[in-house]
């Protein structure tokens, strides 16, 4: 009993010291375990492998100028931006005339009547989505997100300590919004008076490639008004829309309703690499006016974007014509892919995809418990290991048992990698 | 005694009603009311001067490529990469040959033997100190800050919650650190178990233009080491020195002391607009490790910087013939024209400066109580309602009754501000 009693105490003893030195050795933030995104986790394995000599296909980042060439007339803006010397810093919003051109694209698509006042020119979505939760992110605080979702909407929300709703697409409905769900989680929490601070949707979709229909949108800005609710919507891929479908923007229902539109240049206009994303705010209530206000102190705070691609892009909306050309010959072919690549995966046994309508990526099913493998992740590394495919894991989307793959590497390469993938399905079935 | 009672219940009822209508109505964190900035709150009344014909002369922002054009060797290969489409994303840490360039470079310059796995390229280094804030700070943890400081440092160490121990550079001595007054402050908070997650320098300073020597260097390095301080050091400015001042950095004596040098392209390479700064964390430790790996986890979230400008800069940086003489250039005007600046101010009976050794501003002391004015925010207001000149309070840098100028602009720009500074004081003078 004694000696059970000095076991237990030193147990406890060595707890405590582990704990305590975790604690003097670490000096990290408790909220930064969120900062992580789950599509580069292979990325080590992954080029060891190719040092190794092995010829891998990574369909893991939705970068289509790796695939097509940026719009040459864009270029030469950009070009001619570098000679007339526009390389000192450009003000919190941006560059003016980016955004009346954006406020013009806005119009001239959806009708929508903001001005370039309502405009900002962030770093990426990515740092409008950061500034976001910044300006309204509290430990605690609730907010609305879909899964799946894109990885750094719950990365950046739950790093200023927000605690998701996690609201589902549902596959079954081809990963489109059940509203009254939505409705349903709303009562619940306004019944307990628990403030929710926004609601994000993605739209197009990353990563199911669904486009919500006007009446699904109407109805969630309707539902927004009636539970005073700030609509955030992420529009990038916009123009990446296909199959006979025609997109909708959150702009052309939300009048008179606090809302922000997200967008970029990075997909629509071919120039991930140049890193230049909008967020718009349209109205003119108090809620949207403070956010505003508190975006461009973040603006503020690190000076500017990127100035000459701002330039070129100005001539990149305004020139509709030669922009209509080239990001109409890209959504031709990502079409083509993307449906190659859907009939490929239906065809399998193994898997099963919603057809996407926007976007470019395919999030297939898979069907793990007739694998011999744990989960998707284990999925992912070993198709990596012995296929030489790298993949994004479902999971790190907040959708276990799937998988994203990127359609925009040339059709022999999206070939071969889902034979590859159908290989390593078969070689590890239960079946 | 009665009414009295109502009176009161009554006001306690208006204060309950109104704490709690501002809480439904502001969607704002309430950490974000730290993300502020002094250097632009001005400036709606300055548009609107100049909307009506007023020529403000704008001394705020230290942005060389406003005067100075980026060299045309760097323009060339931004243009170059352009031309050969290197516009996709660049990856979490940054163009590989950028991060090689910038370790040969601290090792051509300060015999550091750090490799390009300790670089991570930046959005500009106000990124990078976003995420080293997000990395490390909790509420309530303390870092040692000096000040005046560079006004982000301290609006991103609060946004995460972070509570500030103000350490002073000591006018008096020509802005230098009181490493004596340093220690006593680590003795007492390490005395009561007070961790402090980290100590940052900016060298050469921004605003005061001071350059620290080798030897508070080393004692700060000792100091570090002794009381196991994370020292970070912001050399963003360290081929701007001159009036005879040898810059040292801290790679030179940290060996073996978790460190992290802030560094940027935006002032040494004149090219503000550009948005690339670096992050070396040199030493192997377990500290630097996991903060390098958080780092590289934050890269990841928002994907990519901007990729056309990293290549430029990768020949900005290894063309050494071509920078020595572009900077050189650079640094020879800003010489001339800081001590001009610096001559007329203390030629003024109301103005006193320590003339500067590095970077671009000029920190006068103002004595505001020989003015008929409340304080330094009332200075810089009026200055630039009555005569057009638009200059940052030194409380906004935390050091009141000082402004901050920056001496950029044309000589005879800057010589006519200081007259018309000189003629406000004497207009408001008390004597």
């Amino acid at each position: 009993m004694h000696s059970n009693l000095v076991y237990r105490m030193t147990l406890i003893n060595i707890y405590v010291m582990v704990m305590f030195m975790n604690d003097l050795m670490s000096l990290l933030s408790g909220l930064s375990k969120y900062a992580t995104i789950a599509l580069q986790e292979d990325d080590n394995l992954s080029k060891n492998l190719i040092k190794s000599g092995k010829k891998v296909i990574n369909l893991t980042i939705g970068d289509p100028a790796t695939y097509f060439k940026t719009p040459e007339y864009i270029i030469e803006e950009y070009i001619g931006a570098l000679r007339q010397h526009r390389t000192n810093y450009s003000g919190p919003l941006g560059v003016l005339e980016l955004r009346e051109a954006v406020a013009k694209r806005y119009k001239r698509m959806y009708r929508s009547d903001f001005t370039e006042e309502d405009v900002m020119v962030t770093q990426g979505v990515s740092e409008a989505l950061m500034y976001l939760n910044a300006t309204m992110i509290d430990k605690g605080d609730r907010s609305i997100l879909f899964r799946p979702y894109f990885t750094p909407y719950l990365s950046y929300f739950k790093l200023y300590g927000g605690n998701e709703i996690l609201e589902c697409y549902r596959e079954e409905e081809r990963w489109g919004v059940d509203v009254d769900s939505l409705e349903a989680v709303l009562k619940r929490h306004t019944s307990k008076k628990i403030k929710i601070k926004y609601l994000i949707i993605t739209n197009p979709n990353n990563p199911t490639g669904t486009v919500l229909g006007k009446k699904t949108l109407k109805r969630i800005v309707d539902i927004a008004n009636d539970y005073d609710l700030l609509l955030i919507s992420d529009e990038v891929y916009d123009e990446i829309v296909y199959n006979g479908v025609k997109f909708a923007s959150i702009s052309q229902f939300a009048k008179g309703v606090p809302h922000i539109i997200l967008n970029g240049a990075s997909k629509n206009y071919d120039s991930t690499g140049f890193r230049i994303g909008f967020v718009i705010i349209p109205e003119e209530d108090d809620i949207s006016n403070e956010i505003k206000s508190k975006m461009k102190d973040f603006g503020s705070l690190r000076l500017s974007a990127n100035t000459p691609s701002q330039y070129a892009l100005v001539e990149g909306m305004n020139n509709v014509n030669q922009h209509k050309k080239a990001v109409g010959n890209m959504v031709r072919e990502i079409e083509k892919k993307v449906n190659l690549m859907s009939e490929h995966i239906n065809y399998s046994e193994y898997m099963d995809a919603v057809p996407p309508c926007g976007a470019f990526y395919i999030f297939p099913k898979i069907n793990v418990k007739d694998l011999k493998m744990k989960d998707d992740k284990e999925f992912a590394r070993r198709l990596l290991e012995e296929e030489y495919v790298q993949v994004a894991r479902g999971s790190g989307f907040g959708e276990a048992d799937h998988i994203r793959l990127v359609a925009l590497a040339p059709t022999e390469t999206l070939t071969l990698a889902i034979e590859r993938i159908e290989r390593f399905c078969k070689k590890h079935s239960r079946k």
